[in-house]
C-alpha cells in the first residue's frame, strides 16, 4: 500500500494502475475508520482491482458552529486498517491541496435535494461534499466510487452530480454497518458517553417500529412519526427530524403510496453528538 | 474521420484512441464553422495525436432575448471542414443527450469573474458555458482543450474552473484569426450587411490605437476610450464596453500599472449583430 498527499502522486499512481489495465474503485473518508468504512472497502474490493481510499476532513462541510476541530483525527490506526483491507492507495491531501490558497470564483449550487433531512437542519453541508467530490472524482478518476448507505441524501445528492455533470463514475451505495445493538456505526460516536450509548440504539428501534407500521398499512405515518418523536424526547434524546421522505426530490411526503421508493430517516442529538439514520423503504 | 452522437459511441471511441496511446486535443465549437475554428483544429493537432471537436449549439448560455433561433447552423459544411483538417471524432450530441430532459438540481455559480465585460453584459451566458463545459470536459476526457482568444473571458473563466474543480485537462488559447481588414472572424459576422461590413473593422482599429498610446506611455486611459467609444457611436455602431480588465480578476482598471496583464476589450453592436474584440496588454 502506497500513501500519498498531493494530486500529481496519486495522478501518477493511477495512471500507473491503468496502464495494467486495472479498474479502480474508490472510497472516500474524513477518516477515523470504523467496521462502516471496511464494509465498504471490501464492497470496493468486490467492484474493481484496485481500491483507493482517500482519508481528509473537509472543512467546507462543516458549518461554523459544527465540530470541524473536534472531529476525531487517527491517521495512524487509518492506515492500517487500510493495509490490512488490501486497500492499494491511500490519498491523504492537505488543505492547501485541495484548495489551495488563493481565491475561489466557482462554487457547485444544489436545488432543491437538500432542502430537507441533513440539508434542511446543516446549512451548506451538501454545497461543501459536492464542492470536495467533484475535485477529488476528477482527481481519482475512478471508475466507481462508494459511500455508506447511512449518509442516503449525500449518496442521493452525488447520484444526481454524477448524471447531471457526466461523470463517467457508477456510484455504489454500502449497506448501513450496525452495532450488536443496532447503533448506526458511526465516526461520531466515540462523542457519546457511556450512560447516553445505552440509550443511542432507540433511533433505529423508532425507525423499525414505524417501517413495521408502514409495511402493516400505515400509509399516513405523521401521528405515529410524532409519536415516536415525544418518546425518543422522552427518553433524552433532542430531535431534528423523523420522517418520510421522496427518494427521488428528497421532500418529505405525508401520503405514502405503493409502487414508489421512500427514505425513512431521523436525525437527533444525544448531548452535543448528533446521530442519523435511515432505512429505505420500496413500498 | 467519425462523427458520433451519443455520450456512449463518443466515450467508446475515445477509450479505444487512448488504448493505443494516443493522446487527444478538444476543440468545442457551436459549429458555422470559420477559418478561425480551423486555426483552432491546426493548433490542436500540434498539441495532441487526435483531435476531437464537438458541434453543439448550447441554448443554455443563450438569453431568452439572443440568438439562439437565428444561429447559422451548417453541419454538412463543418464536417466537411473538420474531415478537411484531419479530425478524428466529431461529436454532434443533440439537447436531449446533453441536458436530457428531466429536472435539473446542479448549476455551477460563477463569482466575480463574471461581472464585466460579456458577463456583464449577457446574463447567465458564461453559467451556461461552464455548465456544457464541464459536461463536455467529463465526456471527452481531453490531454488538452483549445479555446479561441476572441472569447479572452471564456477561457480566463474556463482556466479557473479547470483549477478550481481538478480537470486534468491544459488549457491552450488560439491567436484571434482575423479578416484581412482586421475584423475578428465570428461565426455571427455572417448577420453583418454589406455595408456594415465595411465600417465593421473600426472597433479593432478603435483597440489598436489605444493600446498604441498606452504603450506609449497612458496608464489612465479613460478619456481615450471614452473618446474611442464616441467615435464608434458617430460611425454607427451602438457601444456596449470598451475599456481595459485585469486578466485576473476580469474587473474593469482605471489605473494602469507596468509588470501586470491586462485586456483591452471592446464589444459593440452593429444593427442587432454583436462583435467582439481584444488585445493582450502585458505591460
Amino acid at each position: 500500500m502506497k500513501q500519498v498527499a498531493t494530486i500529481d502522486e496519486i495522478r501518477n499512481e493511477i495512471t500507473e494502475l491503468k496502464a495494467q489495465g486495472k479498474t479502480v474503485a474508490f472510497v472516500p473518508t474524513m477518516g477515523a475508520l470504523h467496521k462502516g468504512h471496511l464494509s465498504l472497502i471490501r464492497l470496493a474490493r468486490e467492484k474493481a482491482d484496485e481500491v483507493v481510499v482517500s482519508i481528509y476532513v473537509n472543512p467546507e462541510q462543516f458549518g461554523p458552529n459544527e465540530d470541524f476541530d473536534e472531529y476525531p483525527r487517527q491517521m495512524e490506526d487509518d492506515l492500517k486498517a487500510c493495509e490490512n483491507e488490501g486497500v492499494a492507495l491511500v490519498f491523504t491531501p492537505n488543505n492547501e491541496i485541495i484548495y489551495g490558497s488563493g481565491e475561489k470564483y466557482f462554487s457547485i449550487q444544489i436545488d432543491h435535494l437538500n432542502e430537507y433531512m441533513d440539508g434542511g437542519s446543516r446549512t451548506g453541508f451538501f454545497e461543501g461534499i459536492v464542492l470536495v467530490v467533484n475535485k477529488l472524482f476528477n482527481i481519482i478518476k475512478p471508475d466507481v466510487a462508494i459511500f455508506g448507505q447511512k449518509d442516503i441524501q449525500q449518496f442521493q445528492i452525488l447520484s444526481t452530480m454524477v448524471e447531471e455533470f457526466n461523470h463517467d463514475i457508477e456510484l455504489v451505495a454500502g449497506p448501513i454497518a450496525r452495532a450488536n445493538d443496532g447503533l448506526a456505526l458511526s465516526s461520531r460516536n466515540a462523542y457519546i458517553s457511556e450512560q447516553d450509548r445505552k440509550i443511542a440504539p432507540s433511533l433505529f428501534r423508532a425507525l423499525q417500529y414505524v417501517e413495521k407500521q408502514i409495511r402493516d398499512g400505515v400509509m399516513e405515518p405523521k401521528l405515529l412519526l410524532q409519536h415516536q418523536q415525544d418518546e425518543l424526547e422522552a427518553k433524552g434524546f433532542k430531535n431534528d427530524y423523523l420522517n418520510v421522505f421522496s427518494m427521488k426530490t428528497m421532500e418529505p411526503v405525508d401520503k405514502l403510496e405503493s409502487g414508489k421508493s421512500y427514505i425513512l430517516a431521523g436525525a437527533v442529538y444525544l448531548g452535543k453528538t448528533r446521530l442519523i439514520d435511515n432505512i429505505i423503504l420500496d413500498l
